[in-house]
């Protein structure tokens, strides 16, 4: 019947990296920056590819949970930095909803727009704000695929409640990914080779 | 910073149940019959919601991964069959890209239609074809939510060359999510109420 478990974990320099933050997110910029600080480290770790995520708490601008790119060392190509961050943000509130109750908000930070799953991904986590840093067509420029999103995916998000704002430092997090591309990281598009 | 682990485990009762089928899936409804059961089992050991999953190897017909949706139980808005079936194949073959090598090919069934996180899933997992049972408009007659799919979804997969057979055991499969949403099982949109 094959496995039936599988551990997700953040890599080990994640915790000492983000101790030297402050605790608290208040700008848009200071949000994505950590976002495409996890993507870069990343990158420098070879522990994934070059996407970040985080999710706050929004008023507090505490951070809930973080995520990188874990596809390639975890063998498990859902694995997406937003779905990383999803679930461990959920793990943290204890809940699947992280609109539940309805007092607390959560904004998710990701260094590259989401692609066709994890923009699926977004309506079911119970974030209402998105900021995004590189476009999808910035990965798409080194080889990575978006998939089927909707042509207005901002509206689709928009009409369920869900704010988002793009370009947050997009040249920092664009930057990130063409590093990844000279310096020969994996493209990992499954089933291409099919 | 949040938690930074989860174990995704499928229930206990999932391993015994399995044991009394036999090890070749032949037929499309043989495969199929394994899911739309796993979604029933589901809903009886309430540990989750109606919904299964089983990834198997094309020709061999053997079972590679499996997967029951684990939403609730895990805190994890993720967690959908489809996707626990795509994290325990990969885990099984060792690798994020189950076309990895091109030589062997692999089938999802699922009890229900790919929701827009699933769908967009399905092409980064290496799949090569998708059998469904129950339509989506099945899941959302008891109020569940597909997301924002491409309309012509089934085309979008097939242009990527992912075959895709449609109302395999469709009734028994709707007859699943019925039984579930009458014993008054949770129906977690999550986000909705915010």
């Amino acid at each position: 019947m094959g496995q039936t478990r599988i551990t997700v974990e953040l890599p080990a320099w994640v915790e000492p990296f983000v101790a030297q933050w402050p605790e608290r997110f208040d700008s848009a910029e200071a949000r994505m920056r950590l976002a495409v600080e996890l993507a870069s480290r990343n990158v420098e770790h070879r522990t994934g590819g070059p996407f970040g995520a985080a999710i706050f708490e929004i008023d507090t601008w505490r951070i809930v949970g973080l995520g990188v790119n874990l596809v390639e060392p975890s063998n498990c190509s859902i694995l997406h930095a937003e779905m990383v961050a999803i679930a461990m943000a959920q793990q943290t509130v204890g809940s699947y909803d992280l609109a539940a109750g309805g007092g607390v908000r959560h904004e998710l930070a990701t260094s590259t727009e989401p692609c066709a799953m994890c923009l699926g991904a977004i309506p079911w986590s119970g974030v209402r704000r998105v900021l995004c840093g590189a476009r999808g067509e910035d990965a798409c420029e080194i080889g990575f695929d978006e998939g089927a999103k909707p042509p207005d995916w901002v509206g689709e998000l928009n009409r369920r409640g869900i704010e988002v704002a793009r370009d947050v430092l997009r040249d920092e997090a664009r930057a990130v990914l063409k590093r990844y591309a000279q310096t020969g990281g994996t493209i990992y598009n499954a089933g291409a080779g099919a």
